[in-house]
Order: structure tokens, then C-alpha cells, then sequence
């Protein structure tokens, strides 16, 4: 059982999560999915498994530290050792800087960065022994925009951006390949099916982001050989405005 | 007393926070410094009050949302209401992620942006309702590149200049000017004078940042006219390899 | 023969482009390699003919319009309808300001700048009016840093980004993708073997970018589906310091 | 009359520049204005001397190496030696890529950068034998972003800025300070008093630039001490939305 190849997907079960998971499983991967809520992950773990994919859920919260640690050990000694991990929480929240209470700025940052940085810290530990692995995070817009009314968000996203950079920065020469994906538009969700207002249209157009052909990229990344290696690209669909 | 134009610089006692607040007082400012060690502050304060300055000390910790909300409300009751605010806090510390504990990565952030959070909010809450004020930022070359071991530091510093750039967005139609500046260098500091190889030999050539000169960009910032704002800048010697 | 898919790469027959015609022609594609010395490209073209696989070559000087002109209209009536087009051509040359000559700078510009655009724009107004069809650019470092000493390669890199960046944004609503690659490292060319004092050593552990591994994301570019295209990424190998 | 201090102002005449003219000649300078127009230049050069200031017109072509040539030796041998030099010559042209003819392209790079190199390489020339200057470049908020239909204007003026960028890093150890300044706003002239439609209401309300108050800031930079240099700062109305 050791010898699989295995993926972790900390932020699985939503639509780019979920997408994501089957990605690495329909190219051979066990995957792991960590997710806040077990009814989710264990639903969306079911999904995979029906369809003869080898997928394991994990109820974590990504900001315990303990936990995060636990995921790892967990999932190293039961599934295998992991050859790529993929950090894929987040949430954009717009808001003035009149309504951003201290608990809304620190939980942003802890379920967007901090919990970040404790996935790519324990996926570094375990890699580095082994000099290889890949560490893949989401980004967004926010990443590298600080628009109006998005300061926790932007702030949020920055921060991860920042660390992602510093890890690939130093994880690169000891052979772990780390990236950032910006997805610079809307994603096809069910949040977004519920609230946007040309859903439907845009849908039909291909103005969303389809969360299997974002998966994709993830899975290309990872597949880079060391020569060539890319740190950052950005994704949107062809109509979007930018 | 109330019609003092007043200044609020919250990491000052240092080189850098001291020269900002000394320069807001030379043009006629009251310079209300605030900083963690009360004796520090207390000395730096006394320093310009014995230039026939007007300065005041303040000893808080800005990371503790309910000491920074007193700090804003004691000083528009006692010294006036405020016209600048300028958050320089930060530290620049050196950090393999594999000694990254999850305590040094929040408090790293905690000090670098959650501060700069609480101190920028409370200036737009008093500010908003004036329609006028100015919010200067101190940024880092780590605020726009994400270093090999600098992954907190980086992470925190982006975290800073993501919100400060949707604050700038937020508050620039309400009359209120947000800027961040980049300084991407070596400043003439205690702990650089005592920790840098080649301090004498840079200082005696310019190769160091002069708090004071930096100083008067803070200033030159907070007057410029509301048609030609600035939000970012960045600030190195003649020398400075970039 | 018109109803091949047909690829066309400006700046063929060295190691990057020549690797790039020759993953799209394994995809099937009829490539056509324009090139200003007929030698070269004829010799590079046959070796993929050898091979099997369809391929055209082309002597042409892509910073002549009526022969960039001529290069587009002979394609479309011998070869067939372009599908992709692919812009290749620099020269990364280190020089002060204080050498470099109007002539040079002129010269640098023409090749880097001004032949992308003329090939881009050829290649838009044909596109256009099927509503589909990719369009590549390659960058270097030189496209986002201005570094000393290499202010005339810089110029022109920085100018095509520029160029490209607004093709990208305009085309994209016409279901054109238009994409740049940044390669922010040494490429494994003929040039580097014979100047590069470590080429051995780097080309041994992965330290030298691969044309055949490069060429593989400009292919990969052109599949992304268009809910989910790039418009930017970066490659370097894992030792790269960057 | 060699020892005036003697700014030089390539692109003088319209708002912008004859506003930084007029700057430098308030602070003492003998300020040299070149344009095109002959006619132009010497009604605003008669403007400045009326008022008491030190003015020389001289009509130029600054895309013609000769006559950047001949401006910089007839100056620095009839007015004094050259302290401050600013390229200010541009014109933002949307234009579709259909539309772009390859005359039209050439032009508009010559204008907004060949030139600009010219006149900062000749600036670099005289300058790094006195080990002292400053070299200013206009930007714009094509300078950093390739809008759509602002192909030709958002290439040339990132290839101004890569160039500038250049010679920041090239000069700058030689005591040669380089920077640019991004507009990012309509500024008020003539050409937007008579085409913005809402002219007198952002007029009134401080919502375009002010030139004499954007001249300040190229006044500022000159007059920053070399421990504390900016390369690149950002300008816009607080109204703008960016």
C-alpha cells in the first residue's frame, strides 16, 4: 500500500477541490480529501470510490495545527507517502472595512493563509526527506489585486502568495516543486449557480471556469518536469474582462 | 487644543517611526507616538519634547484590538483629532519554513499585518466621517518578492500591502489618502550598525537609508494635493543592488 | 490539404522553436518553420520531414511586412487555414547604455517587437474572422525586469509583453487565445553549450531549461480549453535562483 | 553662465512638460525646453521668460539622433551643464490591432521610446563623467498594463519603462538618478478640456491631475538625497478608479 502514489487535497469536496481530487485519482493517485465538514468529504469521497477511484476522506480543520499534523501522519502511515499536495481553501468574502470586525480579518487570514502555511509547511517536512514532491496553491484575483471592499480577502490571498513564493524560493534546490494558480474569474459552483445573475448564459458560453479543465492544470503542473518548472500562471475564461 | 493638526505614528521609538514622528512635528504637527516598551516610547517622546516639540507617548500593544481602539479615542479627546496615521511596524526576521513554528508565523503576522489592520481601520473609522486624513503604510522588499527563507516575514508583508492597497481603493472617493512605501534597502538602524559587516563603510557613503531623509517622504506623501495622490513607492541608496 | 490543422512558428530552427515545431507536428500538425537564414530552416525542416512528420520551411525576414504578409497568405493557400502561431524570436544581448548604438537599439527592437507584432497582427486578422485560433509569444526575463546593462533587450522584451498583453485582451472575446511565456533561465541551446563555463554540470542534473520540455507547454497552452485559458506563466529549472 | 544649475525638458511645451519647466525654473534652474514645434515651444518659452524665469526654446525632433545629439552639446556649451533631464514625450492612441498599421506602430514607439532612449543615453553620457544628474521618464498606466486596443501605445510605453528600468540599475552606482512616473489618470490639458465629456465637473472637484502639482513631484525626486532614491511612483486623482 506504500507504494502508491498519493495525493492530498486540503480544501475537497467543493466544486475546484472535488475537481481536483479526481483529477490525480483518474491518473492513478489515491487521494486524500481534507475537508472542515466529515458529511461533505465523506459524500464527495463516496463519489470517487463508486466510480472505482481509490479516494480516502478526512475531516480536518486546516487552521489546528494538530490536526494538519495528525492529516499527514495519518495519511503517510495508512495510504502512502505523498507525492503531491494541493491547499485549495478559501472563501472571498467582500466586505467594507467599516463591517470587518478583528474575528472576521483573523479568520479569513487563518482559513486562507495560515491554514496554508500549515499544510505546505507539514507537506515540506515529509518531502524534503525525500527530495521530491510537489506543494500546489490556489490563488485568486485577490492574489495579487487589492480591489476596494475586498481588504480581508486581498490581505488573505496576498499572504498566501507571498509564503507560496518563498516556499518555491526554497524548496525548489532540494528538488519539491512548488506553484500558484490564480484563478482570475468565476468558477462554475453551486454558490455561483445560485447567485450570479447570467449563470445560465455564461454557463452556456463557456464564461465560467469548468473545475475538470481547471483540475487539469493542477495535474500538468505536477507533471512538469524539473527542467521546466513554472511557478505561477493565471486562469480565466476567454470572455472574461481583465 | 482640539484644532492642532495631529499625528499618529504607532511603532515609533525606533529609527524609522522616531524620524517620521520628528519630521510631522517639525511642520508644526502634535506627533502622538505609540509603541510597545513604555519606557522606549517615553524616551523618544521626551527627546522631542525637549526640542520644544509637541509629542506624546503612548505605550500599546497593536495587536490587542481594544488597546488600539483606546489609543485612537485618547488622543482625538486629548490631543486633537487626527489628520495622519502611520503604521511602521515590522521586523525583519530570516526563517526556514522548517523552523517556522505555527506561533512564530502568527505572530509575525500578527505584529506585521493584523496591527497594521487594526490601526488603519480605526484611522478610517474617525477620518470617514471628516471626509480628510492621510494613512501611510511602511512596506518592505519582501512586501512585493517572497524571499528563500523569508516565507513569514514575506507572507505578512504582503498580507500588509494587499489591504493597504484595497483600503487605498475604499477610502481614495472618500477623501482620504492611503499610500504604502517600499523600502527596499537597508536602514540606518541600531541593529543594523551593530549587525552589518560593512556599516561604517556604508553609512560614510550613503549606502544606508537615513531615517530622517526617508522621514520627509512620509511627509511629502501626506501633502500632496488630493488631484495627484500617490499610492506606492519604493525607496533604496544610490548603491542598493535590486 | 485545407482541412489540416496548421501551425506556424516564427523563429524555427533554433533549439526552442525548432522543439516547438516539432511537438505540435507529433500532435498532428502541419508546421511551418519561417526563419531568416534558408539553410537553416530548410535543414531543420527536413529533419522533421525525415522523421515523417509535415513540415514546411520558409525563408523570411519577420521584420518586413510585405514578407510576413506573403509568409501568412502562402501558408493559408498551400498548407492550409493556421490554427497556431507561434512567435519566437529574440536575442538576448548584454550591452550598457553607454555601447549601444541607435542602430542596435533599433535593430534589437525590430527583432524582438516589431516582427511580433507584425506576425501577431497577420495572425489575428486571419483568425478573426474563422472566430478561433492560438496565438504565442515568447518572453525572457527581460520582459518583466529591466536589468543593468541590458537596457536595449529589455526594452524590446518589456515592448512585446506590452503588445501582447493588449492582444490578449482584445482577442480573447473573439475566442482567440493569445498566451506569453516567461523563460526565466538558460535554455539547453547550441549557444549555451559552447559559452556556459558549467554546461556540462548543469545539463546533467536538469539545470538548463529543455527545448522539447519547453515546447511541450506552448502544446499544452494551446489544449487549454477555452473556459480555463493562461495568459502568462513562467519556466525555470528547480535550481534556478530567481 | 556655466554654473546654472540647467534642467532640460524633451516633450515641453504642453501641459505636462511646460508645467515641469516651469517647476524647475521656480526652484532657480536655467530649464531648457525642446519640442517639436517650433512655433509652440517658443510662445511657451516666452511665457516663462516674461515672468522673470530662465527659458530656451529649442525645436527638435527628439527621434532624430543627430538633433538629440546637437540639443545636448548646444545646451551644455550655451547654458550650462545639464543637472536634470526629462523625457516627457507620449500620446495614447487607442487604436485596434486591425487598425495598426506597421507605420503607425514604428511611429508611435519612436515617439514613446526610441526617443526616449536617445535622450536618456545622451543624458547617461554627459552625466557619468560628473558623476552626478537625474534622468526623469513619463509613464502612464500603459506602462504597466496592456489594455485591449492600446496595443501599439501599451508596447511602446513598456518598452520605455523597461529601458528606464535599465538605466535605473546601470546608473544608479554611478550616482545617476533614474526614475519614472506613472499617470495613472487623465491630467487636465487641453486635449481633455475640450474631448472629456465631464470636464468642468472633475475640473472642479480636483478629479483629473493638475500639472503644476504633478511637476512638483519630478521636482521631488530630483531633489531626494541619493541615500533615499525612488525609481517608480504612481499618480492619480483620489477619485480615480484603478
Amino acid at each position: 500500500m506504500k507504494e502508491n502514489k498519493v495525493a492530498l487535497i486540503v480544501g475537497a469536496g467543493d466544486a475546484i477541490g472535488g475537481a481536483i481530487a479526481k483529477a490525480f485519482a483518474l491518473k492513478g493517485f489515491s487521494v486524500c480529501l481534507a475537508r472542515r465538514s466529515e458529511e461533505s468529504v465523506n459524500a464527495f469521497t463516496k463519489s470517487l470510490t463508486d466510480e472505482g477511484l481509490k479516494a480516502y476522506g478526512y475531516a480536518v480543520d486546516a487552521r489546528k495545527e494538530e490536526q494538519v499534523e495528525n492529516l499527514f501522519d495519518t495519511i503517510e502511515r495508512e495510504v502512502g507517502l505523498l507525492e503531491v499536495v494541493v491547499f485549495n481553501v478559501g472563501a472571498n468574502v467582500p466586505m467594507s472595512v467599516f463591517d470587518t470586525s478583528s474575528r472576521k480579518f483573523s479568520k479569513i487570514w487563518e482559513m486562507a493563509c495560515f491554514s496554508g502555511f500549515l499544510v505546505g509547511r507539514e507537506a515540506a517536512r515529509r518531502m524534503v526527506s525525500r527530495n521530491r514532491g510537489t506543494i500546489l496553491f490556489t490563488g485568486a484575483t485577490a492574489s495579487i489585486r487589492g480591489g476596494a471592499i475586498f481588504g480581508a480577502f486581498a490581505s488573505a490571498k496576498h499572504a498566501l502568495r507571498g509564503f507560496a513564493q518563498s516556499l518555491a524560493r526554497e524548496l525548489g534546490p532540494k528538488n519539491i516543486h512548488v506553484a500558484h494558480v490564480i484563478i482570475d474569474a468565476a468558477v462554475d459552483t453551486q454558490w455561483i449557480s445560485e447567485n450570479h445573475p447570467n449563470y445560465e448564459q455564461l454557463k452556456k458560453t463557456d464564461g465560467l471556469v469548468n473545475p475538470a479543465d481547471l483540475a487539469e492544470q493542477y495535474v500538468m503542473l505536477h507533471e512538469q518536469p524539473r527542467n521546466a518548472w513554472t511557478f505561477e500562471l493565471d486562469i480565466r475564461p476567454w470572455v472574461e474582462r481583465w
